[in-house]
């Protein structure tokens, strides 16, 4: 078995060690007989599972006590109308801050249920930059404040937390959740699709401020309702328990690498790696305004697109896989999520210096 | 490792092969250097997987050309909602038939966004019978027909399928898909959690026919758009990769046993032997009327309910788990999923005569 360096937008590479531990795990849990997939998710053994991972969360997030946190279904998509649908309540308007792909799909899906206002856009610059936020033109009335922190699709990544005053603050983390600390306090509710920083696809994370759980509209399934969920502990219906227990796996590692400051630490220096090699060179290039750039998805284009299709197939044999770009933007895009090893920053550096050595 | 005999009524037992697979591929999935887990849904490697599941499942199913199949998440609770949010269209009215706790929760659901007309109800007798089809008061002018074939809690299975003319036919299967042949062409939707006949939680079936997608509220969210969905082939947002996968091996496992019509031989005397030796005993016994049994789900009390805890605790000892019935109902409960082996069904028999014979 050859393990590669997976730079997938997500889903994406899990840390080594939560996989060997899945798989020998997985025809009995703890002396239980039965996998996790197979166990009764209100059993004893389930709910320590589930207890523990929501505990490793908490901790490694500093979630505050006024905050629940929910373990869902249907992907950050789902709560894209899950969040108007939740928190509108008698308003019918939301800001939404609009930086790329992912907060586009937020606003249409919105704009079922709420009058939406795009309170600024950076799409004219190509979302290369993020709006400075004292021209953001906001609406004292709105029901909340959205954005996403990280485009994963233009590697755009907000350096500041917008202050949104009395309004509550609502952000799609789905790419750059844990890859370093984050003031929860400053947020009325978090949300991630667990495929990129927390476990497999089809876990949703919800972290949700007391006060914001209990409006929703009548019409809202009631699988999407936080007030049912929240009561439920996310069990209101069966809840994804394979995902959530990769989930704490996953947590678990992330606390034995030291927390979420170590994780920064690292993610800084992978990312600055590859910028660097990107920076330095006069035949790859990324677009994004330097101080708005991702640590967790780095979009690359190289001088001469005709040669794209031979770097992808070279990386490929050297073990460099899913570097290619979205279609939306072209190139190359190497996503360096937590479970990126180091070393494979560095093998895809020595390798992007090659190339470009022999083919530029 | 010891593996249990796990009766549980959902999440409930894999076949053995399929968690062997798992864990066998956990770290590289057919040389690709990856987990399932880790592959873009995107990619060609999963793309393959999907699809192959998805035709395995249609020959298991013999699925008619004209029939979408869908891989969604949410549950059948999300189902609840997604089904008259798609299927209404102009008409504001639909069917449902009451046999139990699900279909309780369905027609709760179903509340929010439609005039619910309960055709027929078994509550008066405890949900122990199916009420004649003569005696249903149906609405010509319904946009759908909804039943639940198979009550997980009561043990209550419908032997036939009900005449709806027109009227399209809509079912939860969640505890009965798979356990046998089924004449897809009767129904206008099909659905099922994953967790009972299929695969691991957090994976939804829905199997629908052509004419019936495509007239969602605008209101629905997209990622229950049974149109939007059939459109991007159940990927309009990340699926829920890992459990598509787990219920491809079990799709294929089942074909290796023979496929439905094997199933149903074998499930048809797993239940008997277990009915036999409940009907057999004057300790033991079943309240359901015997021609609507659940050849998947059969519930039992002791003629002493002082007992249960023991007979719980004794039963664990021996290694059949997962027994305790659900708390409206009380006694116990064996579910027999395809993936319960025939002997763990003798084991359960025999430890019952045991019990029976030491306590009674």
């Amino acid at each position: 078995m050859t393990r590669v360096y997976n730079f997938s937008a997500g889903p994406a590479v899990l840390p080594e060690p939560v996989l060997e531990r899945a798989r020998d795990e997985m025809l009995d849990w703890n002396g239980t007989g039965m996998s996790v997939m197979e166990m009764s998710h209100r059993g004893k053994a389930f709910v320590s599972i589930a207890e523990r991972a929501e505990q490793d969360l908490r901790d490694l997030m500093r979630v505050p006590e006024n905050y629940r946190v929910l373990f869902l279904q249907g992907g950050a998509s789902a709560q894209f109308a899950a969040i108007p649908m939740n928190l509108l309540g008698e308003r019918r308007r939301a800001d939404y801050v609009n930086t790329g792909a992912w907060s586009k799909k937020a606003i249409a899906e919105a704009r079922k249920y709420a009058e939406v206002n795009v309170v600024a856009s950076s799409e004219a610059d190509g979302f290369t930059s993020i709006p400075p936020f004292e021209t953001w033109q906001r609406d004292p009335q709105a029901a909340y404040l959205h954005y996403t922190p990280n485009e994963t699709i233009g590697g755009l990544e907000f350096p500041w937390i917008p202050d949104s005053g009395d309004v509550p603050l609502v952000a799609d983390m789905s790419s750059t959740i844990l890859s370093r600390p984050v003031d929860v306090s400053r947020f009325g509710l978090l949300y991630a699709g667990a495929q990129k920083n927390i476990g497999p696809a089809g876990l949703t994370l919800v972290i949700v401020r007391d006060d914001l759980v209990g409006h929703a509209t009548p019409q809202v399934p009631s699988v999407l309702d936080y007030r049912v969920q929240a009561e439920a502990g996310s069990m209101s219906n069966t809840p994804p328990t394979y995902g959530w227990y990769l989930a704490g796996l996953v947590f678990q590692w992330l606390k034995a690498q030291g927390g979420l400051e170590a994780m920064e630490t690292l993610n800084r220096r992978k990312a600055q790696k590859l910028y660097n090699a990107i920076d330095n060179s006069a035949f790859y290039s990324n677009p994004v305004e330097p101080s708005a750039r991702s640590l967790m998805n780095v979009p690359f284009t190289l001088a001469d697109p005709e040669l794209d299709g031979l770097f992808l197939k070279e990386a490929e044999q050297a073990g460099l896989v899913n570097l290619k770009g979205h279609r939306s933007v072209g190139g190359m895009r190497a996503s360096l999520y937590n479970a990126m090893p180091e070393a494979g920053v560095d093998a895809l550096v020595e390798f992007m210096a090659d190339f470009e050595q022999r083919k530029a």
